[in-house]
């Protein structure tokens, strides 16, 4: 990575609390860790757009003193984190990047961020996103775009771009993103972090401002899957718990039934996996089914969209990011009978998909095809035809959307000298094997 | 009425089945009649678009048998029904009144039509709809407009036009019908007879060709209230049973907060109501409350009605009615983001409105604020003004539809010569306070 790693990074948050516990750190002393290391990076790749130095400070000192007085909140207590900022956090500004909430400021904590402070960790600040998290790549906020620690040229992908870039260069260990269509997965893979996407519903989306409803899901994105599933236990109590079914193993999905796939990404993320699986049966689904499962997430995207902007496209339409205000005026023109259609249509994806995992409790695929394309750019090549890149970027995640089925992605190598993701599925109560699986065998424990 | 009625105006079910039971007749003797009636007064009023005589000749004389035999399937049993056209009856045709279905039939019964018979009612044929049930005119079939028995020339409303008519001219005492927005109530009133629609999802929907999957409603029509309470108990065993709270009385709710209303309608209406009950307290909805539930149910009946319709409008656009292809194509433009909005405020609606029924049980207004236009007339002058037919037929019943509430129709005298209906509205589990209501009192027995 060119851009020199934070403090956190290859720090897992069992690390950081061993070290805690064991005397040879202080949260106090990891909040200033952070802000020394958002002071120095995030000049060059914006991934905070709101910095609590004295909230953190405040927060690390309670940290410590309870951990000192023997209250012990768990792994994440004393942990730094930055939330996205669409999500409220009581007494900060939340932007939802977009000039619509400029000098806007939470009254209270969403649900979420409750629950990671209940967990005793300490916010740092508010990290960027693609305005309103209307888009995968990261690149158009009002506070500018997030840059890729990998090449500051290229999209850190998104729509949770400040959250995976704020992670990937280890200015903090955890971050909270939101995930509608792969707004947490997407920046994961092109950042070369770990991001996890729970089950529909999982995480409440209370207190956090909406995209399109039956589709937003909160998740978590660190520099471990593991670190993924210690925070996801902290925000879900009793999540991800080991159930004693015995795993039905993994099957790879032939990625190029639902998009066009550089043929290295698949190769390289299919490699990282069965380097610890051995050779993977492979599934595929019908073009027809792919066909279909992306007009359902379209229709209900662009309906549930334009039905939360509709009144600030009518009434201030000049303070919308001119390519997010575009994308809007075509999402109030998709027609209610396309929605109604692709309502009803779910519960068919979720057999017809769900049948994928009938023999196997865990669907692999890339996370994404292609690797970082550049701040801005909105097409590529390839298998030499030119694709649209959000078209791309959205093509492997969001159909875990529409079913609101348990979505992981793993960092799995690189390709071209840029990361690449490993997308892992399951269905809803078997999570604890997704990251089995990204850990290459049964979980210590 | 100009037009004579046939053998069973006037005639209770309740008479029926005592003459029935007191063997002053046979349901194979009201079966010839309803087909004698049919055969002479049908060339004019178009009811009924199949007439299945053999297959009723030969139901009459299975319940003749049974009741014969001892086997009393309760006040149904023997009593010739007509079944609008919308609804499946196994073997016969069914056209929904559109060209798009000519030559189709039905290959099993509706789940209604199977409660029908198992209560022993015997089909004597398919009475005409509006095609695709998608107007409130009831003057737009693939088999013609129906005719109003008060006045030939008069539309009857719709969309269960022929089944309101067939009740109304006496050709049978009882006829199934469906209500979107007031399909089953607005000709009714048109007609001077009683229709009830029970709360949504009380009598299911399965064979019942859809309009609008969340609006849509089975209702019954008859001549006089008690008939459509004896066909809705058949229907939903344990339907209206009477609960032992104290009946919190009836409000007038006044018609003018939703719509322009016939002086002389209103007053009619009312009168009726308050021979029966003494002055009773008005209520009202606020203009804004009014407006959005139109633009609610508006919204949703454009873009189920669209989803139904979509693939026939791409495909042969040409075997539709002018009128209801040009309906359905402004149906398809209506955007999802609505339909979105408007779904998410049925909770606020069932609040709102629901308020109206915190201090009685029952809220009355006139049906329609109009009596029956001339068949294809789509203006009417109101206060002065000019207002669209069917936003005027719909006005006072389509709320109803957006709440899910039970609505019973009933007659309620004449203004110039033609039907007027009362309209009587209750929260679900209060149904029987609506017959109360309208017989002026506590029921018998």
């Amino acid at each position: 990575m060119p851009t020199s790693p934070g403090p956190f990074a290859g720090r897992t948050i069992a690390d950081l609390a061993r070290d805690l516990r064991e005397g040879r750190t202080t949260s106090t002393a990891l909040v200033r860790l952070a802000l020394d290391a958002i002071a120095e990076l995030d000049p060059l790749l914006n991934a905070f757009v709101t910095v609590d130095a004295d909230g953190a400070r405040a927060a690390a000192r309670r940290a410590d003193e309870e951990l000192g007085g023997g209250l012990d909140r768990g792994p994440l207590h004393g942990v730094p984190v930055g939330v996205k900022d669409l999500i409220m956090v009581a007494g900060l500004p939340v932007s939802m990047g977009s000039r619509h909430f400029a000098g806007h400021a939470a009254v209270s904590d969403a649900a979420c961020v409750a629950r990671l402070r209940a967990a005793g960790a300490v916010i740092v600040g508010k990290t960027n996103t693609h305005e309103f998290a209307y888009g995968p790549t990261g690149d158009r906020s009002a506070a500018g775009p997030s840059r890729n620690p990998w090449d500051p040229a290229r999209m850190p992908g998104g729509s949770s771009c400040g959250s995976a870039v704020a992670v990937a260069a280890g200015m903090v260990p955890l971050a909270l993103g939101t995930d509608t269509g792969g707004s947490v997965r997407i920046p994961a893979a092109l950042c070369g972090v770990a991001g996890f996407k729970p089950a529909y519903g999982a995480i409440p989306v209370d207190g956090v401002f909406p995209l399109a409803q039956t589709l937003d899901h909160v998740g978590v994105l660190a520099g471990h899957e593991q670190d993924c599933l210690v925070a996801y236990r902290s925000l879900v109590p009793g999540g991800a718990r080991v159930d004693d079914r015995p795993s039905r193993g993994v099957a790879w999905l032939d990625p190029t039934g639902l998009f066009a796939c550089d043929a290295q990404v698949a190769r390289t993320t299919r490699q990282a996996l069965e380097a610890g699986t051995g050779p993977l049966e492979e599934l595929a689904l019908s073009a027809d089914e792919a066909a279909e499962l992306r007009e359902t997430y379209t229709a209900i995207q662009s309906s549930e969209a334009a039905a939360v902007h509709a009144a600030r496209l009518a009434e201030a339409p000049e303070l919308f990011d001119p390519e997010v205000l575009e994308r809007l005026r075509v999402a109030t023109e998709m027609p209610g009978w396309r929605y109604v259609r692709a309502v009803r249509a779910r519960p068919r994806h979720a057999e017809v998909v769900g049948a994928l995992f009938d023999r196997h409790d865990v669907v692999a695929l890339p996370t994404v095809p292609i690797t970082a394309p550049f701040l801005g750019q909105r097409a590529t090549e390839l298998d030499g035809e030119s694709v649209a890149v959000r078209a791309a970027l959205l093509a492997f995640t969001s159909p875990w959307n529409v079913l609101g089925f348990p979505a992981l992605s793993v960092p799995a190598g690189t390709v071209r000298g840029l990361p690449v993701g490993l997308q892992l599925i399951c269905r809803p109560g078997r999570e604890h094997l997704l990251f089995e699986a990204a850990h290459g065998g049964p979980l210590p424990g």
